[in-house]
C-alpha cells in the first residue's frame, strides 16, 4: 500500500543488460513494467467495453506466459486534450474522476494535452503563459498551460499527470528546438509547482539533437519543487523521423534517466519498437497502433502482421494466431475475421482490438519474463529474427 | 438428449390462460419458451463478440430472475439470405457449418430467405419453381426455391430451418393475397419434402385477411410428407400494416395453431408486443429492433424507452437500468454512455447492444416465471400499465 503522503512509488526489481523490470505502485494498483499502456483516448479504448478491457491478454495462464502481472491492462492512458473538450473536465470531476467515469479500477496516466495541440488543435496564441486555442470539434476557444494542465488531470483523479510541454515539428532548425525545449522547461519547472495529489512525469524534449536531449534530461531530472518527478517520459519523438533516427534518440536518452524512476517513451509503438525500447532501457510504452490498427483489420500475430481482408483468410479455419490464447484466437477462426470485417461488421473492430491489444500484453508479459531469467538478450534476437524472416516470407 | 432420428422435441409444460411455458430440444440444447432469439444476420449479432453474446442477461441470478433457463439467449436467428450471398453457403458448410463459424453453442434458427427476396433483393422472377434475383451487394443471380432454401440452410447445419415462403405486401387485394398463399402453400409442401436433417417450421401466411388465415393454418398444420412440421410461424406480419391489424391476426390466427408443437411469430417486436404476443399464445420471436435500436442510442429501460443522446443524461451518474444488472447497467452510467454516443465511439454500440438484449432476455425470464406461478395475467397488466405510465411522462 502506498502510503498516505505518496502519489506513486517504484521499485527497480531487477536488470538484464540495460532491461529493466520494475513494479509502479499507484492509487489503483501495482504496475508490472516494462508496460504497455492501451490508449483510451476519450475514456473509451476503442471498440471495447471496459469488462473486455478488464479481460484482455491470454485466457489461461501457461508456461509460456508465467510472467510477472497479470494477462489484462494495469494501467491505460487518456487524452486529456480530448476529455476537457467532451465531455469536459467538470464533468468528470463531478462524475467523480476518469475511473469511475468509465468504470475502470486499474491506474490511468494522462498525457497533458500538449502533443494534441499542435496536431489537432487550431492554434491562436503560443505564449510564455500558454497556448490559446480552439476545439478541433467546434472551434470553441480554451486555454491551457502547465498551471491549467496538471490542474484537469489531478480534478480527473488520474494517476499519473503529465507536465505540460512544447512538441517540436520535426524538421526545423537546431536553434528553434532548443528555444522550444527551453520553454519546455520552463513550463515543466510550473507543472511541477502544481503537483498536488496525482504523480507527475516530466517530459524531455530536444527533437533528435542529441546534445539537447541531454541538456533536457539533465535540466528534467534535477528539477525539484517540493520533490522531484515522479518518472520521466522521452516527448517529442515518433513525430515524423526515420526509425533510425528515432533509436538513436531513444538509445541515447534512455540510460542518462535517472535509474531510480520509471522512464516512459510516448507515442511508440511496433511491436519491434517496444523489445528495442526495453533494450534501451525503457519501461512504459503508449500506442494507438494496436487499436487503430485492428479498426483497419491489420493484425499482429506470432507469424508476422497480415491484413485481414487478403482473400488468402476467406476459407482459412484456423485461429488468427495460433500461439494466442485471447478470445479472439480461441473462439474464431481467421475466415470468421475475414467475413465480418469485409461486411463492415461493428464486431469485425471488436474481436481485432481484443487481439490487437493482447498481442501487445502478451509480449510486455513474454519480455518481463525473459528479464526475469536473464534471457531478455536472446528473445529480442529470437523474436526480431522471426519478425525479418516472416518480412520476407 | 435428442434421440438419433429426431431433430426437434417440444413439450408443453404448463399453461397460464393462453399463456404457454415450454421447452423445444434441439441438437444444440434446450430452449425455455416463450423465447426471444436475437437476430444475428450475417451470423453476427451486430456489435457484440460470440463470447459476449453466451453472457447476456442478468450477471447474478437474483429472485427477480430466478426463472426457467438461464440469463443468456438460447438461441439466435441467422438470415439465409444475407449469408447466402457472403460468404456463400459452400464456404460456411466447408467450414463446419454456422455454429462453428461464428464460436457459438446454442441453437441456430435462419429464416428461409423469402422475406429479405422482398425487401431488398432485386427480383428478376417469380416463378411456380422458385425466385430468380439479384444480389442487393453486387447485382450476381441467384436463385431461390423451396428446396435450394432448405437445402442451404441444411447444409449450414441450423437446428431450425423455415419454409420457403412468399410474403406479400400490405394493401394488396385479397385475391393476390389468395393466390400468393397457395403459391406458399405448395412451396410448403415442397419445402417440407426436401427436410432432412435440421427441423422445420412451416409458415402461416394470409395478409390481414383473416379467412385466408384461417385456411393457411389448416393447410400448414395438416402438411404430412415423411411427418408434418416441426413447428408453425406466422409469418407476413409486421409489414407496414398498423398494429391493431397486426394483433387482430395474431390473436385470431396463434390459437388455431396445433397446441403440440412450438409457435414462432416472425419479426415482432416491441417489448408490449412480446408481452401480448405470449398472451396470445406464441412461444417464439425475433426481431431487430432491439439490437438496431442500441445502435441508434434507443434504449429500453424498465421505466420506459429513452434516448441517449438527450442533454438531460450528460451528468446523470445513474446506471442506464436501476432494475437491470447487465454488465452496461453493472458498470457504467448514463453520463459516460451518452458521452461514448455523441462521440461515435464504437463502444457505444455495444454498450447499448448489450443491455437491449439483456433487456429483451430478462423480460423473456420473467415472462416465464410469471408463467410458472400462474401470475402471467397480472404480470402483463402491470407492465402494460407501467408503460402506459411512463410513455404519459
Amino acid at each position: 500500500m502506498l502510503s498516505a503522503e505518496k502519489r506513486l512509488a517504484f521499485e527497480l526489481v531487477k536488470t538484464d543488460g540495460a532491461a529493466r523490470l520494475g513494479r509502479v505502485e499507484t492509487p489503483h494498483g501495482v504496475i508490472d513494467t516494462p508496460v504497455f499502456m492501451p490508449v483510451g483516448t476519450r475514456a473509451s479504448v476503442k471498440s471495447l467495453t471496459t469488462d473486455q478491457l478488464s479481460r484482455l491478454g491470454s485466457q489461461a495462464p501457461s508456461t509460456q506466459h508465467s510472467a510477472p502481472g497479470p494477462t489484462g491492462p494495469q494501467i491505460i492512458l487518456n487524452n486529456t486534450y480530448h476529455l476537457m473538450l467532451r465531455p469536459g473536465v467538470d464533468l468528470v470531476e463531478q462524475l467523480g474522476g476518469v475511473h469511475k467515469f468509465m468504470g475502470w479500477n486499474g491506474a490511468v496516466l494522462t498525457d497533458s494535452g500538449g502533443f494534441q495541440l499542435y496536431s489537432l488543435a487550431s492554434i491562436r496564441k503560443i505564449r510564455e503563459e500558454g497556448v490559446e486555442f480552439r476545439s478541433h470539434i467546434d472551434g470553441t476557444p480554451y486555454f491551457l498551460s502547465p498551471e491549467t494542465s496538471v490542474g484537469i488531470q489531478t480534478r480527473m483523479g488520474v494517476d499519473i499527470a503529465m507536465a505540460f510541454d512544447e512538441c517540436p515539428a520535426y524538421g526545423i532548425s537546431h536553434a528553434e528546438v532548443e528555444k522550444s525545449m527551453e520553454m519546455t522547461h520552463r513550463w515543466a519547472k510550473r507543472s511541477l509547482a502544481s503537483r498536488t495529489t496525482s504523480a507527475l512525469f516530466g517530459i524531455v524534449q530536444g527533437g533528435v539533437h542529441l546534445d539537447l536531449r541531454k541538456r533536457s534530461v539533465e535540466e528534467i531530472a534535477a528539477l525539484d519543487v517540493n520533490g522531484a518527478f515522479d518518472g520521466i517520459a522521452i516527448g517529442g519523438v515518433s513525430v515524423g523521423e526515420p526509425k533510425e533516427e528515432m533509436f538513436e534518440v531513444v538509445n541515447y536518452t534512455a540510460p542518462l534517466l535517472p535509474a531510480d524512476r520509471p522512464r516512459y517513451l510516448m507515442g511508440v509503438g511496433t511491436p519491434e519498437d517496444l523489445v528495442n525500447g526495453v533494450a534501451a532501457g525503457i519501461d512504459m510504452f503508449d500506442c494507438v497502433m494496436p487499436t487503430r490498427n485492428a479498426r483497419n483489420g491489420s493484425l499482429f500475430t506470432s507469424e508476422g502482421k497480415i491484413h485481414i481482408k487478403n482473400a488468402r483468410f476467406a476459407a482459412d479455419p484456423g485461429p488468427l494466431d495460433p500461439n494466442c490464447s485471447c478470445v479472439t484466437c480461441t473462439t474464431v477462426s481467421r475466415a470468421y475475421l475475414r467475413h465480418l470485417y469485409v461486411n463492415d461488421e461493428i464486431a469485425a473492430s471488436v474481436y481485432n482490438t481484443i487481439h490487437n491489444l493482447s498481442f501487445y500484453l502478451d509480449l510486455m508479459r513474454a519480455i518481463r519474463q525473459s528479464i526475469a531469467s536473464n534471457s531478455f538478450s536472446s528473445f529480442r534476437e529470437g523474436f526480431l529474427s522471426r519478425l525479418s524472416r516472416d518480412q520476407n516470407l
